[in-house]
């Protein structure tokens, strides 16, 4: 029976991890020139520009804001599902993503300023909308080990997770020059591989005597559906944030707001059309809705048409609540893969095909669509003389397979190294119980819970 | 005893709709010139536009968003209320409003491209903001029927009201050149008069026997509280979301901001006043809070000034309550109009009211007050060499009517189509439960809901 | 017995109260430059500004509905995890705060437009910022009666506190001209300290016979975690949505994101160090999380630099959790002082350390790091020749002094009005319980309620 107990483990990685970011902060980051008193004016005057509203500010804040909920209240609440594990889903989550924001702004930051000359990382509101995605694929394989992980487990996955994050991306994005403004690639194909492969090592044989508390409640299904709803209505924020300024942000929100609402309409029909008195799943409306999302994130700023969105949600929907109704099972009975919430379903799947349509969608790009200047603004071709929309296209999917190697590999080497039994797992009869890591109140009135024991938890038994 | 079974009719509806979709978008629908990689650039240089940041993507997409957010979590969660319907509040308000919104991109569309020469129509984040407009109407219906209609009645009700919405709101807005930035006329008096008359023509004399499952429980009625909040947050942006750049959307959440503050006040004030003992009636609180969002919606943009506002939504949440307490239960005992959700009170009552009040303020508008330059901007006098504040007032008026006319016989034709025995709803008794068109779990602990169910729904039964 | 009902003081104090605001706005209220029809684009000819987008309203509006979430959802969640205080929890928060915005509006705006010579109140989107900020105080008190006080006597406690942050805020920020951005000083050292001394002056001896009320259940802990979130997502919107165009508001958002960032972490880690069994308390993790944004209020919009951040939310996270386990039960037990949310720690501590954080900061600031020009931007010294930092740190810490002399004078004095034992508030065995002030429904399906109930409550009883 291994120790669950965090009282030393957790408070140490905690204390040890926050005071290595204050020195690494301190040594390495500084404000970008439209974030600090003394170079805003300066880099107004040297970019002529007349007005304050130009500081890209006010171009990606509200975007910004948008994500910051989808992250921390929309991959918080869709795991309250589990009828015993609300405190977990949406405070582990709410842990590790503050643990990973700061996290991110260094390694993603330090591969930047690889280009500075004075090593200093400049963060703006763009780092910031960063730093959420990259903690994105944190939470996103944090969804496959839901219930089966202990907290110092989560802050482990999250820093190996967000650093080989931080390479994938430098490598996809710097190097190969794809395009990935949604990240369909570096976060969810990268996130779900790496989830899948983590929750594949944690395997364990006995995880079906829990499985009563692998399910949910009335009212826990609807807490998850507040997770769900902020998720989707955000998401063309989500693949537009780091956009073009203009026409680029302004096109990846309709084509997202379209995939997204074709994929409610083709979940909620296999999920009526698979169920032998026609009722609908509330697993198929929590998740495969959102798959539209994640299969227009690749291809959001370009020229998709709002047509070509609907049929990609169209495809997208159907193809999630066939993976939730026949993979996830198999996947658990045959590989012994056990996914809490269906990652596979809702990121990888959708991630891997929204891909190869970004790959496509930029191979048929056209100068009659986009213009010359349309397409170097799109696609940065005056930076690479040899760059043509049908070389593009397979740089585009030469980047799939790089974020796919990286979540694979990544996922593996990580999820050996907290097989380690060291780090408090639960026990299996644990498993998927809030109580192993939190004091719990009384499911209704019963069991009282005095204010002094709320205040003063270390006078408690 | 009908069938319920949604197994066929459900898939089918949503499949051929969602291929229609692809085929009328394939063929209609582009993006506008703001939104095209090719188009922004030279539309920047025919206005003579220096930087993105004018690009209307940035004057309205944070509105769009919060717009959004009313649509899905504001009108899903207001109307889980009910102890056992909470899946379809939400999951039936998700599914309509991701029909909804596709078909009016369509037919809003198709009425504003008669303009263009080439036929197609261009969308752009103002035409999103137009698709969550166009598809409230139809949640508002919703709330009448909440809990009597099965899934597929919703989605025949949706594609009905939107098409004649469309086409309302084209006579309204475009022919009689009505002002309705918030849609008190084209969305609440519509919305509400056609969802109305379908309750009316939907009418079941056993609908009372069902009376238990008609009320709320603790943790319902904070859910529904999530919904209220969030409708009353976003509602200034909501009638400011589409008002004219600068002063006019200004002035427009100004205005929504103080009628709404009043009316919450005057709510509480009847609630308490009108029972026995003082005590609060959630109702109204979820409900009539909101009416001063409603009643300010057509005047949101003229120069109704601060106290005006306070003015109407002092009354106007009077009124509300008043209605929750005698007319709804009127309308049931005496008219056999069952009004689930009251939006008799919180949508009929404040829209016209709100019409009027618009009507008023266009014909009390002053070149003192607007100087000519902000008449012309705000009623798009040049337009007309007839038009004079007064004559305005009148049109407005006329554009109630009109709004009242298409919801009272559209609602009503509407209704007796859904009345006909094929569409699967629920018999009488299962009138208000989730159950009869969802998977639903145990309320507690109670009865296991195993993962390979969750996962594998078509192995049930 | 003291008599709770409120059927005739409520509904009295409301309509008095409303009537009252429509005849001050009718006097005082008018548009600001920005939201007139006649004088914006006079005003855009005077400043020479060429585009619609540099109204205030696209600078700000964004800022000022996050901010609004904070106000309705965040603070009214936040307080809903009593088990049967929910709906008081989220209605009288919403009363309280609609009550508050308008009194803000006149009060604030009064003191502002003592430099006006017309005496009119010219509000715009930096207005409705600000009364929020104004009405947060008043709700940041609230936390600290919450269950204790009647709805009458929260609208009085809220009438005066309005008024004295009015005073208390302008000798803060106009006369003494110290920078409070985020509201460190005058919201929540000032609303901290006067809710603890109204919670004194109104000390119960038998409020501990409700112990077991004073605890949360699994759901209203849920419940309270949504607040929790979209208040900490939001803060950095609340933090910069009055700070200085440009890169004013761009920094203050990133130092309050990272301060945020680093309290969770140390929040975490003390709250798992001083459980036996190294558990988590949710209490802890619902309020200690967030004094990262208060304690970057003050300094927000310094040249704090991200490493500053960390350490201060670092230090905060700590002392606030110290605070819950330690200072709360003592208060409580030796003072007589009953905290029911613990305003102590997540308002009053980092509201303190805070304002000091802001002296020190502004003393250290130097031409260096902020440019001549970024110091007059930051510090307005252009205004006052004899400014300089060392001077503004006095002045800031003066500015410190100054609102918790007010808070704690004022909360002392209305705690005694609020004694008077004619404005209804609950016996002490009735505390934290809704049903004193609600028609609550029953907790589950037991206990029918009604359709006619729900909508005609004066027949109930």
């Amino acid at each position: 029976m291994v120790n669950t107990n965090m009282r030393w483990k957790l408070p140490l990685i905690c204390f040890i991890w926050q005071l290595a970011m204050i020195v690494l902060f301190g040594v390495f980051i500084r404000y970008s020139d439209e974030a600090d008193a003394a170079r805003w004016p300066e880099y107004k005057r040297n970019h002529s520009i007349t007005t304050n509203v130009e500081n890209d500010f006010y171009f990606r804040y509200p975007s910004f804001q948008d994500v910051h909920v989808m992250i921390f209240v929309g991959f918080g609440f869709l795991m309250t599902f589990l009828q015993k594990y609300g405190f977990s889903a949406v405070g582990f989550n709410f842990l590790i993503a503050a643990f990973g924001i700061q996290w991110s702004l260094l390694m993603q930051g330090w591969f930047h300023s690889l280009d500075y000359n004075d090593g200093k990382i400049k963060i703006g509101v763009v780092n910031l909308i960063n730093a959420d995605f990259c903690t994105a694929s944190a939470l996103i394989s944090f969804g496959a080990v839901l219930g089966k992980a202990s907290p110092v487990q989560l802050l482990l996955m999250t820093l190996f997770e967000v650093t080989l994050f931080a390479v994938d991306e430098y490598i996809v994005l710097n190097l190969i020059q794809a395009r990935d403004p949604g990240g369909t690639m570096t976060i969810h194909t990268y996130g779900a591989s790496f989830g899948l492969m983590v929750s594949w090592m944690l395997w364990r044989k006995d995880v079906e005597c829990t499985k009563d508390k692998q399910s949910s409640v009335y009212h826990s299904d609807l807490f998850s559906m507040v997770g769900t709803l902020f998720l989707w209505m955000f998401w063309p924020s989500f693949n537009s944030a780091t956009a073009g300024h203009g026409d680029g942000q302004h096109r990846a929100a309709i084509n997202t707001y379209c995939s997204l609402a074709a994929s409610v309409l083709t979940a909620v029909m296999i999920s009526s059309l698979l169920n032998k008195k026609g009722k609908l799943d509330m697993v198929h409306i929590q998740n495969s809705t959102l798959a539209g999302g994640v299969v227009a994130g690749t291809a959001a700023e370009m020229m998709l048409t709002p047509y070509g969105s609907l049929i990609i949600g169209f495809c997208v929907g159907i193809i999630s609540v066939l993976g939730f109704v026949y993979v996830t099972p198999f996947l658990a009975s045959k590989l012994k893969l056990h996914d809490t919430c269906g990652i596979f379903n809702l990121h990888f799947l959708p991630g891997v095909l929204g891909s190869i349509v970004g790959a496509i969608t930029a191979a048929a790009a056209t100068e009659g669509v986009y213009t010359k200047e349309g397409l170097n603004a799109n696609f940065g071709f005056e930076d690479h003389e040899a760059r043509i929309p049908t070389t593009q296209g397979g740089y585009q999917a030469a980047g799939m397979c790089v974020a796919l190697a990286f979540g694979l590999g990544g996922g593996t080497l990580v999820g050996l190294f907290l097989r380690l039994p060291i780090w408090g797992d639960p026990a299996d009869e644990n498993c998927f119980e809030d109580d192993v890591y939190w004091e719990v109140p009384g499911d209704e009135e019963i069991g009282p819970y005095h204010l002094e024991e709320r205040n003063h938890t270390d006078t408690k038994h």
